[in-house]
């Protein structure tokens, strides 16, 4: 195994409104495990000697551990607070690495990120600087405008942007010292505004987000099939 | 039931390519009915005075017209060969249509449409002349430019658009006599290029359309808990 240090910082951050029901998405189960604890397996059985950061809800911060620690078996894991946004949730966990590698941002509700994603991530971020994995968008598009009228936008130009985004820390870490903006609604956003461009990689259709009840059984089968 | 005229153009296209199978994906079978069958079906449970127009290559023209009588039983059915695009194969489903109503365009791949989708777009379109089901996107976008460099967009803006794109045959006809152009991607955008303006409708999540192989086990998975 290569010497370089790797972090996963997990985002787990959901209050499960969407989903219906009072347990936060991300604990709700997949063939009987946290989805949650799928997302952090995933890492750790790519790279064993991988540090996971675990960004919770502070209120929920004990529990989460207590989960994934029970699910998931020995691990390097520091857990620490989310924020206000996305941003600042994700800059609260970077502040917990100390040394050069390569960190991943993964979203705690994409449970089924494969070992072929996070390592051809790694390979191109050590490359390159960075790896955002994206898909093809197979639906047509339309923008809708503040008028509410809406028109075409060309959806062969268009990609839809996944997790883990991968970078040099390097290259992440200072972006996160920027002060917070609204245009800032994922990590290539905020390492662009740094004046850095960002390298897009081929994602996976199965790596979906669980938003809605039926991604669950839509999860659920994609688990048993894979 | 009402005396408006119903019209259900099928466009049933596809050649298998992507799906990694000689079958043509409409073909594929979902709870032991293929694919087309459903989406023909969910037209014919909602109204069962609706004409269905059955858009298909021509090579498969006649064993498309058997399978579906043998599964789907009494309906009002024409068919027709499809055409260079998806343009060209609408427009000769539309030419077989001879007096006023209500015309839905539905994909063969998306065969998950609702009764309530159906219902809801017949409405609109007959108040408002169109109905175009969208959805919100949960992932977020980039477009990608010509030189390979990329850019993010504002996700809360787009909406991936669905069919059944549903419209007044005054309004549908017309557009169709249009000279073909290759930006005319879907109905609505034939429709728009009349100067028209089109109406979007919620559409629904679980109306996915079949592009991939997982595609499948998730509608198989979907139509199981329906």
């Amino acid at each position: 195994m290569s010497s370089v240090r790797k972090y996963a910082v997990i985002v787990a951050g959901g209050k499960g409104v969407r989903m219906g029901t009072d347990i936060p998405k991300q604990f709700l189960p997949l063939l009987g495990v946290p989805m949650l604890c799928h997302c952090i397996q995933a890492f750790i059985h790519t790279y064993r000697d991988i540090n996971i950061i675990l960004v919770a809800p502070e209120s929920q911060l004990h529990s989460t551990e207590t989960i994934v620690k029970s699910y998931v078996g020995p691990l390097h894991l520091t857990s620490v607070a989310g924020g206000e946004t996305r941003f600042h949730s994700v800059q609260n966990g970077l502040r917990k690495i100390e040394k050069k590698g390569i960190v991943f941002v993964h979203d705690g509700v994409r449970p089924l990120v494969s070992a072929n994603l996070i390592k051809r991530c790694y390979k191109q971020a050590l490359e390159l600087g960075s790896a955002i994995p994206v898909i093809q968008c197979t639906d047509s598009l339309r923008v809708v405008n503040e008028d509410g009228l809406s028109s075409p936008l060309n959806r062969e130009q268009v990609r839809l942007v996944q997790t883990p985004q991968t970078f040099l820390t390097d290259i992440i870490l200072p972006a996160f010292d920027q002060e917070y903006n609204v245009n800032f609604t994922d990590e290539a956003t905020v390492v662009e505004a740094t004046g850095q461009s960002i390298h897009l990689i081929e994602g996976e259709r199965d790596n979906i987000k669980i938003t809605n009840p039926g991604d669950m059984l839509i999860a659920d089968t994609l688990l048993k099939s894979s």
